[in-house]
């Protein structure tokens, strides 16, 4: 097994190192930023991606730049403005901001983050049993987050613990999150992996080769509807019908009781240029057609069966 | 509206007039094939596909060449061995040989075709009204038969006589003939179109915009239980879920009675090629990674709310 480490803080402690995620899987490349401008351009292009990913960069970018520059809270504007809807970014900074030791701070934050998802990997390990087999959809894994992830975590953990699993996982269009990112952190991690297309899921399940779908969320409301990647919801309503358990997985932090139920979330809409071109040779749609790309979408709490974070299951 | 015609005979008489449907949907480009080299050829690089199509484009060959050609039986076997599991290829090739005249012969199987895809598009009418939003999957339009198709034959009749449809058409992963062919059929014959991923198909229903789902198939067994493009079954699961109709067209000659149910039906795994490198820039998957990549699936016929033919609704 070798890990891919999605950032870390170089030994000198002069820079961030970061895996550029842009690239996978073609390419396992690191890249070393030092300046402001460049640990920006990584937020912004998507060099580092991922929430919790996005937090934990934040808070060791700000070390490193409080060495060298003289107001940091300017520093700290300037690194928020990257991204600036991304909760998780602006709550580091802040904490960085408000910290008297930065150097210790931003290794707290690391190493809580990957605290709370090795609790969310431990509670999902008491799902399974060795040989089973899990699908799962989009990434929820260690690149997202730290070391295990959050809807991988079980299948990550167990495999360090020499436990054998496999695992279907949908490539997870239009973005392909599935394909590029999560196959490569299963297989990475010794986990049987096999690809399909989102609309072989039923056929997986209903050849009986599924125990469990895993996956993680975005936003879980407060009578349990959970907002994830586009397609969870198709994958929970077949699960339904095929009597294969749903599990969502996220840090306790996700479920925002503010918000009712999931008829209050708004789910982006984004451009169609993702369906039709982004990954293509050339375009695989005619000139011009409508496209109808929503990025997440809904799944209600009754198509459910256990929302499992670092406490525990939710609702137990 | 333009049509789009995938085969025909020249005016001449002395040559086939093909769409390369390989270049789809980049290039609108049309062959003129001469030689029964040039023919094989057409069908063995799927510059024309679709049962249908190859059986009418087959009789166009038969008889242009059998004006030049000594043995029109060597002809015919080499024709059938451009793809020998094509049962309509072997039909008219034997219809065309078995007639003493090629000239009438070849206009009337593409006639046939033509009255029997109206047939079904005149059958499939009755179950729509002015303004009704369909949601199909994969191919089954004039492109892989001739004029009308089957699953859209009654968007395009409909259309043709002035009637306003939308349709949402799956993409249709791994060979993304929805967003390749259909789209540019649907198009073409004036239906409001909406492209969206396979995953979003369940949201679509879910957000109320779909008034049926209207696939073509590849074979029915005896209970009904019908085998048509891989991730049909999901969205018949999702119609059910979400108590949208879910219709199935096809010739009644696709009806296999000596196929007891769908669990007699072997379904074809397909190439991991497909998925993870044909249309793409570059592999969007882990090199190496194992892919299952099944070509069909069936529906229990328990999901299907009716299978139309030429003759009717099935059953009935």
């Amino acid at each position: 097994m070798n890990e891919l480490v999605n950032v870390r803080l170089s030994d000198s402690g002069d820079s961030v190192i970061i895996l550029d995620q842009r690239l996978l899987p073609a390419k396992i490349e690191y890249l070393k930023l030092q300046t402001a401008e460049e640990m920006v351009d990584a937020i912004r292009l998507l060099k580092i991606r991922g929430a919790p990913a996005i937090g934990i960069f934040a808070a060791y970018a700000m070390y490193v730049l409080s060495k060298s520059e003289k107001n940091i809270h300017v520093i700290g504007d300037y690194l928020k403005s990257a991204r600036p809807t991304a909760v998780n970014l602006q709550w580091a900074v802040d904490r960085m901001l408000n910290s008297s030791d930065m150097q210790t701070e931003c290794h707290t934050i690391h190493q809580e983050d990957i605290a709370m998802c090795k609790a969310i990997a431990e509670n999902g390990l008491k799902l399974l049993k060795n040989g089973d087999c899990i699908l799962t959809h989009c990434n929820a894994g260690p690149l997202a987050t730290s070391r295990y992830g959050t809807g991988l975590g079980a299948l990550i953990l167990g495999s360090q613990r020499g436990m054998n699993f496999k695992a279907y996982v949908d490539e997870t269009r239009p973005l392909l999150q599935g394909a590029r990112i999560t196959a490569l952190e299963l297989m990475n991690a010794g986990v049987d992996v096999t690809l399909i297309c989102d609309n072989m899921a039923g056929t997986v399940m209903n050849q009986g080769r599924i125990n469990a779908v895993f996956v993680g969320c975005d936003r879980v409301a407060a009578n349990g509807d959970v907002a994830n990647k586009i397609g969870t919801s198709g994958l929970a309503v077949s699960a339904k019908h095929y009597r294969v358990p749903f599990y969502v997985f996220c840090p306790s932090s996700t479920i925002d009781l503010r918000c009712k139920t999931g008829a209050d979330i708004i789910i982006e809409e984004r451009d169609s240029h993702e369906m039709t071109d982004l990954y293509f040779k050339e375009p695989i749609a005619p000139s011009g057609v409508k496209c109808f790309n929503p990025a997440f979408d809904v799944t209600p709490h009754e198509l459910i069966t256990g929302i499992i974070t670092e406490k525990g299951v939710w609702g137990d």
